[in-house]
C-alpha cells in the first residue's frame, strides 16, 4: 500500500474545499481539523468525509461563505450563530473564543447552532491545550443510540471531547462517544458477512441481537455506553448543545450523510474552556500535569503492553510516523478520496493512483 | 421490616454530628445531604456511613468546626480551601457559591481543596437544578480502578454528577461512578460467597478475573468503566479536581474509610454552574426541558418497561415514597446506623430496634 503524504493529503482538501466556493482561510482551518485527525488515526472524521462536506457545500446546505458569528455574550460566556457554515470552520472559531474569554474570566462557555458536523471533538480539545488551557468539546447528533427500556434510537452518539496541556509530557486529549461501540464498527462487521457480540446493538424490541444487518437496515439501534452512564452523558451533552443554544435537539437535527444537500443540519456543540493559570498561578498546573502522567506512565504495565498510556498518546505517536512517512490509508478511505477528486472535478492525486 | 421515618433517620444524624462538636447549622447541612441521598435510595452514599463521618469528626481528621473559604477568586471562578470541614458542608458551600457567580457570569467553576468524601455527587448537580441552573459537580478519590493494560489501580472510581431542571419535567439528576461497577457490588458477592461476571475486576496481572474474593484482598482492582472511556473520564475528573485545585492526586488522597480518623484526607472536588437564563433569557430553558424529556419519555418503550426514563427519575420516585413512609433500609445500613449510635453514645432510635 503507498502511503500518502501528509502535506499532499492536506493540498488535495484545500482544492476541494475551494471547488465548493470556500475561502482559502475557511478552506485551510477545515482542511487542517480534517488531515490532523487523519494523522491520529481516526479515519472515521477525517478526510474520508470529505466528499459528503464538499457534496452539502455545493448544494448550500452548508454555506460555502458563512461566517459564524456571536448572537450575544458576555465575559465568560457566548451564543454563536454558525450560519451553516462549515462545523469545522464554526467549532475553531468557536474553541478559540472560549479560550479567549477563559484568558481573563478562568472559565468560559461558548455555545454554537445552526452548525454542521463538525469532525472529531478532540481535535477542539487538543487545540485548547495546544494554547495552555484545558478544553471540552461537545456535539450532539441525530438518535442512533438506544436509552435502557427504549424501542429505538433515543440519543445521538453524542461525543465527549476533553483536552489538558502539560509542560513536557504532551497533552491528554480524550475523545470517546457515548454508543458502547461506534456504528461503524457494526457496518463492518455487516459488510463482512459476520455476527457482532451481544451488547453492541439492540433490536426494535429494545433486545439485544448479534445481527449487525439490523443496524443498516435501520431496524436496530446500538447500545449506550455502559447503559444508563452513556444514555446520561449522551442526553448531558443535549442539554448542553442543542439545548443551551436554542437549536434542534434529537430527531430534528438533520442527518448530515444522507439528508439532501440543499438542507442546513443544524447540528449545535458547546466548548468550555478553562486557563489553568488563573487558579494556580503562571507554570504550575503544566508541572502538576507532568508529575500526574509521568507518575502513571512509569507505573505497574501489564505483560502485554508498554507502559499505561495516557489519553491521546497513541494517536501522538501515530501522528508523528504519519508526518514523517505519510498515512497508512486502508481502501474504504482511499475509495472515498477518489469519490471526493471525481464529485469536485479534480485530477486524481498521485498518492490515490 | 420496619420503615424508617425520614425526619426521625435526619433527627439522629442531626444528634450524631452534634455530638462530635458539628454546629447545628452545619449539621442541617451535611443531614440534609446523607438523608436525601438515603431517600433516592442510594444507600452506598447516605447515612450508611454516618459512623465513619462521625469517627472522623472525634478524631479531628475532620474538623467539626472547621469553615471551608475563599482562597483566591474572580467573577467567573473561586478556589476554596475546604479547611477539613465535612465534604457535604464544603461542598453544598462551594455549589452555591458557584450558582451566585454563574447567576450574573453565566457560568461559573469552583475547585476546592483540602476537603474529605462528600456524598453523592448527584446530590450538588440536583442543588443547582433546585436553583433553577444546570449543575456539574465532580470529586477525585483514590485509586481503586484499573487502567487500561495497567497492574493494579491507577484511578479513583471518581464521580461524575450533573443535573439540569425544568419547568413541569423535573429535573435530570445524572450521577455515575468511572467504574464498570461499584465496588460494593464486587464486596457483596464476595461476602455472599458467590463468582462475578468478567469484566468487573482485573487481578494484579491486568488480567480479567471473576473471583471477588481478590478485591476484598487488595489484589485487584476494579475494571474501568467501558475500558478508555471510563479510565479518561476519571483521569479528567482528577484534573479538573486535584489537578486544578493544587491538591494531592491518585495514591496522596487519603483512605476515608480506612485511615486513622486524625489523618486529613485532602479529597478535592470541582462544581460547574452553568445559568441558562444568560443564554437563552428568563423561562425558555426550563421549558425546552420539559419538551426534551416529555417527547423521550412518550417515546417508545420495550416491553417490560413503563416508559423511558430520564436520569434521577427513579431516584425520584423513591424519594417519593420515602417520604410518605419511610425508607426500607437494608440490614447492612440498619447495622451501620448502630454502630453510629453506640460510637456517639446516643439511645438507639426507635426505627431501629
Amino acid at each position: 500500500m503507498k502511503l500518502t503524504p501528509v502535506s499532499e493529503l492536506k493540498t488535495f482538501a484545500l482544492q476541494a474545499f475551494g471547488r465548493c466556493g470556500v475561502s482559502p482561510e475557511d478552506a485551510e482551518t477545515a482542511a487542517e481539523v480534517l488531515v490532523t485527525t487523519d494523522t491520529w488515526g481516526v479515519f472515521t472524521h477525517g478526510t474520508k468525509a470529505l466528499y459528503a462536506y464538499t457534496r452539502r457545500l455545493r448544494g448550500q446546505g452548508i454555506k460555502p461563505r458563512g461566517r459564524p458569528r456571536i448572537q450575544s455574550e458576555g465575559p465568560a460566556w457566548a451564543l454563536v450563530d454558525g450560519d451553516s457554515s462549515l462545523g469545522m470552520v464554526t467549532g475553531v472559531y468557536a474553541m478559540k473564543l472560549a479560550v479567549a474569554k477563559a484568558a481573563t474570566s478562568g472559565i468560559a462557555l461558548v455555545v454554537v447552532r445552526n452548525s454542521c458536523h463538525f469532525g472529531a471533538a478532540g481535535y477542539y480539545a487538543s487545540l485548547a491545550a495546544s494554547l495552555g488551557q484545558i478544553g471540552i468539546a461537545l456535539s450532539n447528533d441525530v438518535p442512533s443510540v438506544a436509552a435502557p427500556g427504549s424501542r429505538g434510537a433515543v440519543m445521538g452518539s453524542n461525543p465527549f471531547g476533553f483536552g489538558a496541556p502539560s509542560a513536557h509530557e504532551g497533552a491528554m486529549v480524550l475523545d470517546i462517544a457515548t454508543a458502547e461501540v461506534a456504528g461503524g464498527k457494526v457496518a463492518a462487521a455487516a459488510a463482512e458477512g459476520k455476527s457482532i457480540p451481544l451488547g453492541w446493538l439492540l433490536d426494535n424490541e429494545g433486545k439485544p441481537t448479534t445481527d449487525p444487518q439490523l443496524f443498516i437496515q435501520r431496524q436496530a439501534a446500538l447500545a449506550p455506553m455502559s447503559g444508563h452512564k452513556g444514555y446520561g452523558l449522551a442526553l448531558m451533552i443535549e442539554i448542553l448543545s442543542g439545548g443551551l443554544s436554542g437549536a434542534k435537539m434529537r430527531d430534528k437535527v438533520g442527518i448530515w450523510m444522507l439528508d439532501p444537500p440543499e438542507q442546513a443540519t443544524d447540528h449545535s456543540h458547546a466548548f468550555i474552556a478553562i486557563n489553568p493559570a488563573t487558579f494556580l498561578g503562571e507554570k504550575v498546573f503544566p508541572g502538576r500535569m507532568d508529575d500526574l502522567f509521568g507518575h502513571i506512565r512509569s507505573g505497574p504495565a501489564a505483560a502485554h503492553v508498554d507502559h499505561v498510556k495516557i489519553p491521546g498518546e497513541i494517536e501522538q505517536g501515530k501522528r508523528a510516523k504519519a508526518l514523517a512517512a505519510g498515512i497508512d490509508f486502508p481502501n474504504d478511505v482511499r475509495d472515498k478520496l477518489k469519490t471526493a477528486a471525481e464529485e469536485n472535478g479534480l485530477p486524481l492525486p498521485s498518492f490515490l493512483a
